[in-house]
């Protein structure tokens, strides 16, 4: 049957119908009608973490990942001291991209399995002065753990290090009010909490830090202080924007602000009682300590048996509409349910069934 | 009346429904589904350029300058040096960036007004031999002069020189052989003459320079060694791929095929051919000669009339439902006019038509 999956990812994940629905239109890149559209995504992103006074935003072409290292190029100079806090795959691609483009950069691994402490972030910044920037990634999709960002900006804060926020797929379902935490950058994208589709991200610049960011890029496809300049002075992006994927996402955040964070967020953490609840009743437990977790996405240990298959589980629950995402664990077999898209819990609950049922075609006894 | 416009740029262009119906859906980027779209479109671009044998291509999530930035920085080694043919906006943007990225480069500026001469390029290489690498723009949508690629092609092969094409505005339309041509690198765009929607880049390279590509780029976003070499292992993208973009490309190549190279540029060049005539009847004279234009974009002079205004113009025609699109040029008043995407003869007659009238309501007679 030709029927729509259901993405339990986090992200490309399930959109409404409305948002997808937007694309079927082309716009010219130049006309003012395109222009209004993203002058009201980006008024309407500044809006959703409270940052209309202190922040801008700078939306760009590609993944996420290019947002975050538009956003490092940017906002760290060229010889300034990037330490990245490492609790996860993400954290990791943070640091090798700041390497890359020549930025000195000081990688802090700590265990995936638990949240950054803030004691811990304040004794290496006591520990070296020269640090000027901190990269925390919010929420680590790698395994679903939430750092606390809102204790880890008041240490920078109070130590005088700028931080760098990776909001990838917690921002709109996680409150963030950038302002309060005086980030200096914030970095989100279309496809993720905001339900719109991939293909853009977004990148919230502290105001007062703007000046200092001419001419600091490695790459002129991704100087977000030319995007904002050529933005604000034109009311267009320097190159092509992705007219239709622009498009989804202003219909989608019409569909958030209708919503609303906090009722995203209960949607969200309902979806993620119902498989918590639901994994249990299988004999799946969280790799993650339940304070440690996100309502975003959660990974489970994979069954402790020899029958086990994540290719047969995920082929059976995707036979059956739902798809999965692999475990991003190197040392522990797992897999990942994302929570977080145009979903309820009774899609959660279907999928859970199927889990069940492709477990006990494997012939693993709860 | 909420009727869509006929977009007449140089991309994004009018596509047809088919594709943008294609966006219907949500893909899990992991999937295998989606593996299998991303599979096709690759073997399909390699055997558009007639390239499978010679060459790998790979996708690029971004814009089509991101593309250009990523075949730069992954082609030319960091003690390379590079000779950007500039007859153009888009020429001088290759050189920027790639001066950007710290890749020694000179900048030799020709007229805007004509196609660059193969006689030139060879005595720039023999008078200095130090440059290991050509950047040429192919049709240049500043004016929409195409230049002598087969030719160039030629005295960089016999010069020893590695040649690097961007055919953004040109691909699908005017006929490239890559193989033949012995290019290094060709990069292109979704959103252009395969008539899918913004948001993705590709570029092919040669697959005997691949091994020397490795840990070249000063970018991790835009190192298209690692996302080929990610993408052969795996079949996935990198970073989040922009789905619906990749699936619109998809089908709009289906329909490529479909009409085939041949009859597209035909019926381009119909649409070149009413717009020139129809331009003439309206006492509007190209900026290029016939020679030097192509069948992609059109640039005209402004009548030279105090009463013009270009705003008047757009206005006046978007009002009819056509998109005109601004000039590039700094010291003559002109404006585009793309022959481009799912359009035909009829559109562009009607666009005429609606020139015209906006001409009379400024008074100016023709």
């Amino acid at each position: 049957m030709d029927r729509d999956n259901v993405l339990l990812t986090p992200g490309p994940l399930t959109t409404t119908l409305q948002t997808k629905l937007a694309m079927l239109r082309d716009w010219g890149s130049w006309d003012a009608d395109f222009n209004a559209i993203t002058a009201r995504v980006r008024s309407r992103l500044l809006e959703i973490v409270g940052a209309t006074h202190s922040h801008v935003v700078v939306p760009l072409q590609g993944s996420g990942t290019f947002a975050v290292e538009a956003a490092i190029t940017t906002v760290v100079p060229r010889d300034g001291h990037l330490l990245v806090l490492d609790n996860g795959a993400y954290c990791k691609r943070m640091a090798k991209l700041a390497t890359m483009m020549g930025r000195q950069t000081t990688l802090k691994t700590f265990t995936d399995a638990t949240a950054i402490s803030a004691g811990d972030v304040e004794a290496l910044l006591v520990a070296d002065p020269s640090v000027t920037h901190v990269g925390l990634v919010h929420c680590e999709t790698g395994t679903g753990v939430v750092n606390q960002l809102e204790a880890i900006a008041e240490v920078c804060r109070r130590r005088g290090a700028e931080l760098i926020v990776d909001a990838m797929s917690s921002f709109g379902a996680l409150p963030i009010n950038a302002a309060e935490l005086g980030l200096a950058a914030l970095v989100a994208a279309s496809g993720k909490c905001l339900e719109g589709v991939p293909g853009m991200g977004f990148v919230f610049l502290r105001r007062d830090l703007l000046e200092g960011m001419e001419g600091r890029s490695h790459s002129l496809s991704l100087d977000l202080y030319d995007q904002y300049t050529y933005m604000e002075r034109t009311g267009q992006w320097r190159f092509t924007p992705p007219t239709h994927v622009v498009a989804a996402l202003d219909c989608a955040i019409g569909q958030y602000l209708e919503e609303g964070q906090a009722s995203r967020l209960r949607r969200y953490t309902q979806n993620f009682d119902t498989l918590i609840t639901g994994a249990a009743r299988l004999g799946l437990k969280p790799y993650l300590a339940r304070e440690d977790m996100s309502p975003i996405i959660v990974t489970l240990l994979a069954p402790d048996s020899p029958a086990y298959s994540f290719d047969v589980l995920y082929q059976t629950v995707k036979k059956r509409g739902y798809l999965l995402y692999p475990g991003k664990l190197t040392d522990v077999e797992t897999f990942r349910v994302g929570c977080i898209g145009a979903i309820d819990d009774t899609a959660m609950e279907q999928a859970l069934e199927a889990i069940g049922a492709a477990l006990k075609e494997m012939g693993i006894a709860d």
